[in-house]
Protein backbone atom coordinates (compact mmCIF):
# COMPACT_ATOMS: atom_id res chain seq x y z
CA UNK A 1 0.00 0.00 0.00
CA UNK A 2 2.42 2.43 1.07
CA UNK A 3 5.32 3.85 -0.86
CA UNK A 4 8.29 4.51 0.77
CA UNK A 5 10.24 7.93 1.02
CA UNK A 6 13.44 6.93 1.03
CA UNK A 7 14.98 10.14 2.22
CA UNK A 8 12.93 10.38 4.76
CA UNK A 9 15.08 9.88 8.00
CA UNK A 10 12.91 10.70 10.66
CA UNK A 11 9.93 8.09 9.38
CA UNK A 12 7.43 7.53 6.76
CA UNK A 13 5.48 5.83 10.23
CA UNK A 14 1.62 4.35 9.07
CA UNK A 15 -0.86 5.82 6.39
CA UNK A 16 -2.81 8.93 8.05
CA UNK A 17 -6.17 7.37 8.33
CA UNK A 18 -7.60 9.55 11.04
CA UNK A 19 -6.80 12.76 9.11
CA UNK A 20 -7.68 11.03 5.78
CA UNK A 21 -10.77 12.96 5.31
CA UNK A 22 -9.33 16.59 5.54
CA UNK A 23 -6.73 15.94 3.31
CA UNK A 24 -6.60 15.91 -0.61
CA UNK A 25 -4.44 12.62 -1.14
CA UNK A 26 -2.06 9.99 0.76
CA UNK A 27 -0.23 11.56 3.71
CA UNK A 28 1.50 9.83 6.54
CA UNK A 29 1.94 10.08 10.05
CA UNK A 30 4.82 8.77 12.41
CA UNK A 31 4.27 9.35 16.34
CA UNK A 32 7.92 10.27 17.03
CA UNK A 33 6.82 12.27 20.80
CA UNK A 34 3.74 12.43 22.86
CA UNK A 35 5.15 13.20 26.44
CA UNK A 36 4.86 16.66 27.46
CA UNK A 37 4.92 18.10 23.84
CA UNK A 38 3.50 16.50 20.89
CA UNK A 39 6.19 15.76 18.06
CA UNK A 40 5.27 13.77 14.59
CA UNK A 41 6.63 13.59 11.63
CA UNK A 42 4.05 14.02 8.50
CA UNK A 43 4.78 13.06 5.22
CA UNK A 44 2.93 14.17 2.50
CA UNK A 45 2.87 12.24 -1.13
CA UNK A 46 3.54 14.40 -4.48
CA UNK A 47 0.06 16.48 -4.78
CA UNK A 48 -0.56 15.47 -1.37
CA UNK A 49 -1.94 18.89 0.88
CA UNK A 50 -4.39 19.57 3.90
CA UNK A 51 -7.63 21.00 3.87
CA UNK A 52 -7.95 25.21 5.07
CA UNK A 53 -7.34 24.52 8.91
CA UNK A 54 -7.26 26.64 11.98
CA UNK A 55 -5.68 25.73 15.43
CA UNK A 56 -7.53 27.55 18.00
CA UNK A 57 -7.24 28.08 21.31
CA UNK A 58 -8.06 30.81 24.00
CA UNK A 59 -4.42 30.66 25.26
CA UNK A 60 -1.11 29.65 23.71
CA UNK A 61 -1.60 26.84 20.72
CA UNK A 62 -0.46 26.96 17.28
CA UNK A 63 2.39 24.73 15.82
CA UNK A 64 5.41 25.07 14.76
CA UNK A 65 6.61 22.98 11.42
CA UNK A 66 10.09 22.00 11.01
CA UNK A 67 11.05 20.52 7.11
CA UNK A 68 13.21 18.20 6.95
CA UNK A 69 12.65 16.45 3.22
CA UNK A 70 11.45 17.21 0.25
CA UNK A 71 9.51 20.56 -0.91
CA UNK A 72 6.33 21.82 -0.17
CA UNK A 73 3.91 24.91 0.55
CA UNK A 74 2.62 26.88 3.37
CA UNK A 75 -0.02 29.50 2.69
CA UNK A 76 -2.03 31.80 5.20
CA UNK A 77 -5.66 32.88 4.41
CA UNK A 78 -5.11 35.59 1.72
CA UNK A 79 -1.24 35.47 2.05
CA UNK A 80 0.88 34.21 -1.37
CA UNK A 81 2.12 30.76 -0.65
CA UNK A 82 5.71 30.23 1.44
CA UNK A 83 7.98 27.53 -0.78
CA UNK A 84 9.70 24.67 2.05
CA UNK A 85 12.55 22.90 1.80
CA UNK A 86 14.49 21.29 4.52
CA UNK A 87 15.59 22.87 7.38
CA UNK A 88 13.14 25.89 6.65
CA UNK A 89 10.27 26.53 10.08
CA UNK A 90 7.20 27.98 10.26
CA UNK A 91 5.00 28.97 13.00
CA UNK A 92 1.68 28.56 12.84
CA UNK A 93 0.25 31.20 15.23
CA UNK A 94 -3.27 29.86 16.81
CA UNK A 95 -6.49 30.83 15.08
CA UNK A 96 -5.16 31.99 11.38
CA UNK A 97 -6.51 30.25 8.57
CA UNK A 98 -3.69 28.11 6.63
CA UNK A 99 -2.35 24.84 4.75
CA UNK A 100 0.68 22.88 4.38
CA UNK A 101 1.20 20.24 1.60
CA UNK A 102 3.56 18.60 -0.54
CA UNK A 103 4.38 20.34 -4.14
CA UNK A 104 3.04 18.64 -7.29
CA UNK A 105 5.44 16.71 -8.16
CA UNK A 106 7.58 16.00 -5.14
CA UNK A 107 7.61 14.44 -1.68
CA UNK A 108 7.53 16.39 1.32
CA UNK A 109 8.14 16.20 5.15
CA UNK A 110 7.86 18.01 8.05
CA UNK A 111 8.40 17.39 11.87
CA UNK A 112 5.21 18.93 13.69
CA UNK A 113 5.33 19.77 17.41
CA UNK A 114 2.25 20.78 18.77
CA UNK A 115 2.83 24.35 20.98
CA UNK A 116 0.83 23.69 24.21
CA UNK A 117 -2.28 25.52 25.00
CA UNK A 118 -5.90 26.19 26.97
CA UNK A 119 -9.32 24.94 25.35
CA UNK A 120 -7.20 23.20 22.12
CA UNK A 121 -9.01 22.68 18.86
CA UNK A 122 -8.71 22.05 14.88
CA UNK A 123 -11.48 23.39 13.03
CA UNK A 124 -11.08 21.63 9.87
CA UNK A 125 -12.35 23.64 6.46
CA UNK A 126 -12.69 23.62 2.91
CA UNK A 127 -9.84 21.90 0.53
CA UNK A 128 -7.70 23.83 -1.09
CA UNK A 129 -8.90 23.97 -5.00
CA UNK A 130 -7.39 22.18 -7.68
CA UNK A 131 -7.50 25.70 -9.23
CA UNK A 132 -5.62 27.28 -6.46
CA UNK A 133 -3.37 24.44 -6.07
CA UNK A 134 -2.54 24.03 -9.44
CA UNK A 135 -1.61 27.76 -9.98
CA UNK A 136 1.13 27.16 -7.57
CA UNK A 137 4.90 26.94 -9.10
CA UNK B 1 36.54 31.27 13.57
CA UNK B 2 33.50 28.82 12.97
CA UNK B 3 34.01 25.60 10.88
CA UNK B 4 30.79 24.55 8.49
CA UNK B 5 29.43 21.36 8.63
CA UNK B 6 27.97 21.84 5.53
CA UNK B 7 25.67 18.82 6.27
CA UNK B 8 23.35 20.68 8.62
CA UNK B 9 20.26 21.84 7.56
CA UNK B 10 18.83 23.02 10.08
CA UNK B 11 21.90 25.69 10.21
CA UNK B 12 24.77 25.87 12.53
CA UNK B 13 24.49 29.30 13.77
CA UNK B 14 26.65 31.12 16.12
CA UNK B 15 29.16 30.12 18.36
CA UNK B 16 27.41 28.75 21.75
CA UNK B 17 29.13 31.08 23.57
CA UNK B 18 26.56 31.57 26.63
CA UNK B 19 27.04 27.95 27.95
CA UNK B 20 30.74 27.50 26.61
CA UNK B 21 31.85 26.98 30.39
CA UNK B 22 29.50 24.51 30.70
CA UNK B 23 31.02 22.38 27.50
CA UNK B 24 34.14 20.49 26.48
CA UNK B 25 35.14 21.45 22.71
CA UNK B 26 33.06 23.91 20.62
CA UNK B 27 29.27 24.05 20.08
CA UNK B 28 27.08 25.94 17.69
CA UNK B 29 23.59 27.01 18.19
CA UNK B 30 20.90 27.79 15.51
CA UNK B 31 17.79 29.32 17.71
CA UNK B 32 14.64 27.92 15.30
CA UNK B 33 11.29 29.11 17.48
CA UNK B 34 11.38 31.36 20.60
CA UNK B 35 7.39 31.09 20.83
CA UNK B 36 5.37 28.80 22.91
CA UNK B 37 8.09 26.17 22.62
CA UNK B 38 11.48 26.92 22.44
CA UNK B 39 13.43 25.14 20.01
CA UNK B 40 16.74 25.69 18.87
CA UNK B 41 19.56 23.16 16.67
CA UNK B 42 22.73 22.66 18.43
CA UNK B 43 26.02 21.24 16.52
CA UNK B 44 28.99 19.91 18.46
CA UNK B 45 32.35 19.47 16.84
CA UNK B 46 34.17 16.31 17.18
CA UNK B 47 34.72 15.04 20.75
CA UNK B 48 32.46 18.03 21.94
CA UNK B 49 29.62 17.06 24.20
CA UNK B 50 28.01 18.91 26.99
CA UNK B 51 28.35 18.40 31.12
CA UNK B 52 26.73 15.96 33.48
CA UNK B 53 22.87 18.59 33.61
CA UNK B 54 19.57 18.13 35.07
CA UNK B 55 16.60 19.75 33.51
CA UNK B 56 14.88 20.68 37.05
CA UNK B 57 11.49 21.87 37.06
CA UNK B 58 8.24 21.51 39.63
CA UNK B 59 5.83 20.28 36.83
CA UNK B 60 6.54 19.60 32.62
CA UNK B 61 10.24 20.13 32.16
CA UNK B 62 12.44 18.13 30.21
CA UNK B 63 13.77 18.07 26.59
CA UNK B 64 13.19 16.17 23.51
CA UNK B 65 16.49 15.81 21.10
CA UNK B 66 16.03 15.25 17.37
CA UNK B 67 18.92 14.10 15.31
CA UNK B 68 19.59 16.03 12.44
CA UNK B 69 23.04 15.20 11.11
CA UNK B 70 25.94 13.18 11.95
CA UNK B 71 26.36 10.73 15.36
CA UNK B 72 26.55 11.25 18.55
CA UNK B 73 25.83 10.11 22.10
CA UNK B 74 23.30 10.49 24.89
CA UNK B 75 24.01 9.18 28.70
CA UNK B 76 21.80 8.85 31.60
CA UNK B 77 23.06 8.52 34.54
CA UNK B 78 24.41 5.05 36.11
CA UNK B 79 23.34 3.91 32.48
CA UNK B 80 24.84 2.64 29.37
CA UNK B 81 25.70 5.53 26.66
CA UNK B 82 23.16 5.30 23.61
CA UNK B 83 24.48 6.17 20.00
CA UNK B 84 22.36 8.40 17.95
CA UNK B 85 22.12 9.31 14.26
CA UNK B 86 19.47 11.11 12.22
CA UNK B 87 15.59 10.44 13.20
CA UNK B 88 16.71 9.47 16.70
CA UNK B 89 14.38 11.06 19.53
CA UNK B 90 15.56 11.15 23.07
CA UNK B 91 12.60 11.81 25.44
CA UNK B 92 14.89 13.43 28.21
CA UNK B 93 12.78 13.25 31.61
CA UNK B 94 13.08 16.38 34.07
CA UNK B 95 15.08 15.39 37.09
CA UNK B 96 17.37 13.06 35.14
CA UNK B 97 20.87 13.77 35.16
CA UNK B 98 22.42 13.15 31.41
CA UNK B 99 24.89 14.53 28.93
CA UNK B 100 25.08 14.56 25.33
CA UNK B 101 27.16 15.76 22.44
CA UNK B 102 28.79 14.28 19.43
CA UNK B 103 31.09 11.32 18.72
CA UNK B 104 35.37 11.12 19.25
CA UNK B 105 35.25 11.63 15.30
CA UNK B 106 32.35 13.37 13.62
CA UNK B 107 30.26 16.16 14.02
CA UNK B 108 26.56 16.11 15.52
CA UNK B 109 23.61 17.90 15.51
CA UNK B 110 20.05 17.79 16.86
CA UNK B 111 17.10 19.61 17.59
CA UNK B 112 16.62 20.32 20.75
CA UNK B 113 12.72 20.97 22.04
CA UNK B 114 12.41 22.37 25.59
CA UNK B 115 9.18 21.05 27.02
CA UNK B 116 7.48 23.40 28.80
CA UNK B 117 6.92 23.27 32.46
CA UNK B 118 6.97 25.64 36.25
CA UNK B 119 9.93 26.44 38.05
CA UNK B 120 12.40 25.56 35.61
CA UNK B 121 15.96 25.87 36.05
CA UNK B 122 19.24 24.18 33.94
CA UNK B 123 21.58 22.36 37.25
CA UNK B 124 25.00 22.16 35.43
CA UNK B 125 27.46 19.57 37.00
CA UNK B 126 30.61 18.14 36.45
CA UNK B 127 32.45 17.63 33.08
CA UNK B 128 32.35 13.83 31.52
CA UNK B 129 35.73 12.86 32.21
CA UNK B 130 37.81 12.16 29.11
CA UNK B 131 38.64 8.28 30.39
CA UNK B 132 34.78 8.18 30.45
CA UNK B 133 34.34 9.74 27.06
CA UNK B 134 36.92 7.92 25.76
CA UNK B 135 36.06 4.65 26.68
CA UNK B 136 32.88 5.27 24.38
CA UNK B 137 32.63 3.81 20.60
Amino acid sequence: MSEINTDNFFGQGEDNTAYAKYFVGQSYLNILNTEGVFIANVTFEPGCRNNWHIHQASEGGGQILLCTSGCGWYQEWEKPARALKPGDVVHIPADVKHWHGATKDGWFSHLSVEIPGEDKSNEWLEPVSDEDYGSLD
